[in-house]
């Protein structure tokens, strides 16, 4: 590596205590040229789902060798199991409770280890806090050079999370959920577009998406080229199907948020 | 620049969400010692006065050389210029919508400059987030050095907001308004003291400033320079007149927020 | 020092408007290859306590060297002094308010000084904004590794907070209280260890420990060993005892917040 080394940090934390510094401090301490970088603290509380999702929508866009502490942990002080991931390229650090799921899903050649070797942990390691004293030093020595397999062995029976598909209602139509809100309002789906490639095409076949108590018709392909007020669907920097408005919540005017049904039905194929 | 380069970003992205954290990835990717500083991401979503404030209360503080990124850009996705703007001492990227109005009043010799190099942007440039695929990457390129004048021509009809100034009510009275509100509920007015240099002098003349149902009669230097309660007018770090409470907030105090009216009555000169 | 420079910010300035990026550029514009580490701006407007424990929970882990600057400025403007504080391994930059209390407590080897040196300051020093025209420069220039004892004179009548204590109600009984609650939920309480050792042996007497309107009679050692919905005490990671729910917040399921009592009662001692 020969720009300094880059860790960034994903956690549930949110940045009101001192969660978030003392991971830093802790990280600084082993390698304090480290270029520290926040994903979000804001992951909803022990949403492991939501931990996964963010993680996955913005590593790709580091450069090869960053180290990524992800962090959501409702099992802290329990027999869940620290792991270290890698494919060369991105290294992940994280508890093994699933929150690596989408990772796992994208980056085929990755290996993941168990990471036993507690001489790399803080001295003292509470039942509290392993982003401080487990995890926060695996990222450290990650970034420092240290090779994965250094830290235990290789393991092929870690936590995979069930991401919620969208499942056939009938022949024409599937039904899936919001499976985030935005910032903006927009309502993330789980339809990706190898589920529903028509979706997705210049022109579309006649369809419609139903979530709250809406009909919506529309695909675009940016937020901008609609009207006012009017709800679209849209695919969006998640790489899903999002409901959205022209500079307005999607999630205020339908009134619906995380976990609502979306449905999309197709036209059937003229025989 | 001897020291490694520093980039700025000031989003209406919020933190909950993986803009940010792909953003910094893609500026890193360039440009892998830059020093990422956030000013803030709390911008309302699509106001573009708001970013326009933010990012004029802080830029000059920063070293020579340092590049800001403003994204609030409701236009995403449509005809709307990415644009670069320079004077040779600060470098910002923001869309042409009027965002960098106040940086364009304060830096006269200011140039911008059409970004249309799209060899600097990211390969596969979504409609959805441009941040990412355009602003980013020209941020990250100004960073390492690139001349402004590389991205595309220079412009002159770029996009300047109307920021709202106070207008006579009176001979005596000038009636203008609530800009912001403040992390301590302070009332950011659009007063500037050029607007009105006799509020301002160590001894002003008479005055009433009204906002809310109140009357306020008093300047103050120092917001702990007040009795507990007590509501008065100072000059802000924003550079405009704030109402304001010695540790309380004036917003809750009047029950008034942005938009507000506030006037303020200099007592008539005696003839 | 051979790695760069870090500065820690923890203050109550928020992230939505432009005090940290101002405050972060000063410091940069003085020693652009620092490293800044948020450690919190959120700590609730003018809370000296909550400052003081954000930044006592997290400032050991950080390398020998670091500068920990710390603004919750009530007085902002007045003759509150300003100082800088050092036991040569953590520095730190604050208003000699008593923010730095239990830092105080923790180093007792540190030397407080009072920092009159205005030539370090911003060439013009407003009155309303401290952090940007006077800490931030102090921290630049010690993170530069001006010495401590440069910027003025020693003091030893440097502020202290009377961090609350638990006091007795009776012979079996403390009464103590939540002086904090954080992202999960938890209730942090003012019983430190050392206050109650019998609590956190490994098989502490029967106890009682009351709150709100519920007696909990339970310790964990990790959040996750309790059953779903159970309230229990738990040595927390700020080093007193915390009422904490597994995967749950305590606060919403008591209906407390800060400032609530909590009373924990030993069984008397068999005679």
């Amino acid at each position: 590596m020969e720009h300094r080394p880059i860790v960034t940090l994903t956690t549930d934390f949110g940045v009101n205590d001192h969660f978030v510094g003392a991971v830093k401090g802790v990280i600084l301490s082993v390698v304090p040229d480290a270029e520290l970088v926040d994903i979000s603290h804001s992951v909803e509380a022990f949403d492991l789902l939501e931990g996964a999702l963010t993680i996955a929508a913005a590593y790709s866009y580091f450069p090869a060798g960053t180290v990524h502490l992800v962090v959501v942990d409702p099992g802290v002080g329990t027999a869940r199991r620290p792991i270290v991931a890698s494919n060369e390229q991105h290294y992940f650090v994280a508890p093994d409770n699933g929150v690596l799921s989408l990772i796992y899903s994208r980056e085929e050649r990755i290996r993941v280890y168990h990471a036993t070797a507690e001489h790399y942990f803080m001295q003292s390691v509470s039942q509290t806090f392993h982003a401080r004293d487990v995890f926060a030093p695996l990222a450290a020595y990650l970034a420092k050079g240290v090779a994965p397999a250094t830290f235990g062995d290789e393991i092929s029976d870690f936590v995979r999370l069930d991401v919620p598909r969208p499942a056939a209602v009938n022949e024409n139509t599937l039904r899936g959920a919001v499976i985030k809100v935005d910032r903006f309002g927009n309502l993330i789906t789980n339809f990706a577009p190898e589920i529903i490639p028509p979706l997705f095409q210049p022109e579309p076949p006649p369809f419609k998406i139903r979530v709250g108590d809406r009909e919506i018709t529309a695909i675009r392909t940016s937020y901008g080229n609609a009207a006012p007020g009017e709800l679209f669907g849209i695919l969006g920097s998640m790489g899903y199907l999002e409901i959205a408005a022209n500079q307005a919540s999607a999630a205020q005017i339908l009134g619906v948020g995380k976990g609502a049904s979306a449905e999309v039905e197709l036209e059937a194929k003229p025989a």
